[in-house]
């Protein structure tokens, strides 16, 4: 068990949702953190509803690797969102987001801020939200390449966390974007 | 490069398929090689397509764990086909199958017994055909579950394999089933 396992139950009025693209072989990124693979055959993907879940999601939360690779895309994307971030380290003034030290202390500001449908972002938050049983919904883009390395979406479990399928459907360029929604442990 | 990367291009009379279930973070067994966790929910997924699926092949490729945990099922489920096993180390008279050394071994007996249809099996044979540029068609049974930890389906690669989409469907139990042809390097 490490420190972060089988917390008590907190209380949540927010859904949590997760919706990212990642290779067959299950990563998000390439060991530096590109994502070549991913942007080119999406040019060809067709509508892979992202923006119709982004109309859904009024808060972000991701972790500072995640915020970092943000800032180099020259814009703010998140215009008009609540973007939290989780890093013990982190010091900014960017108004775009509020910064939290803990995961708890992250958690207690999308309470407390009324947050209700929150889009968890990056690698590492997500394993964090899973292992907590924390997440609520999984929206994966199977994107038809083998990398062979990179970023795992997935990590290490100390028990299993059964999904409920929800919805399956072939995109271009061969993507496969399936739902699941994750089953609450009894 | 591993010495078993890039060799020179041999001709073929048969094709390579693998149909396998992993969970949704890309394992085949727990890490003692246990799949309860696909037989559990293997009883609700319907029909998987497997008898179809096995009645188009005429060989298995498999190593030699896959064949060792085949024993252990008590009854040989590989009636009427041929049976080819790599093995640097195996010995035994076991009629049902044939030993050989090498992979170049394997494949020659493969191209000289005529085979059509091979099924490979077992997860460090797969990795081998797909860095190999031997590997046809893949179709993965995706299990709603999360399991943590186990034997991956993939492994390794010295450069990206792109697949070509071939069919995804939603099976019972909410197993999603996708196959792909792998797309012959240039």
């Amino acid at each position: 068990m490490t420190p972060e396992s089988a917390p008590a139950p907190r209380e949540r009025s927010f859904r949590t949702l997760v919706q990212i693209g990642t290779s067959l072989d299950g990563y998000i990124a390439r060991p530096d953190g590109d994502i070549d693979w991913l942007n080119e055959r999406g040019a060809q993907a067709g509508d892979t509803g992202y923006e119709t879940f982004m109309a859904g999601i009024d808060t972000l939360a991701m972790g500072r690797n995640t915020y970092e690779k943000i800032l180099t895309f020259g814009f703010w994307p998140y215009e008009g969102k609540r973007v939290a971030v989780l890093s013990t380290r982190l010091t900014t003034d960017d108004p775009n987001i509020t910064v939290h030290r803990s995961l708890d202390a992250l958690l207690d500001h999308l309470q407390t801020a009324g947050a209700e449908n929150v889009y968890v972002d990056g690698g590492q938050l997500i394993q964090t939200f899973l292992r907590r049983g924390l997440l609520d919904q999984l929206t994966l883009t199977n994107v038809p390449v083998l990398l062979g390395s990179g970023i795992p979406l997935f990590g290490p479990l100390d028990h299993d966390i059964d999904l409920t399928l929800r919805e399956t459907r072939a995109l271009g360029a061969g993507f496969v974007q399936t739902t699941y929604t994750v089953t609450t442990a009894a």
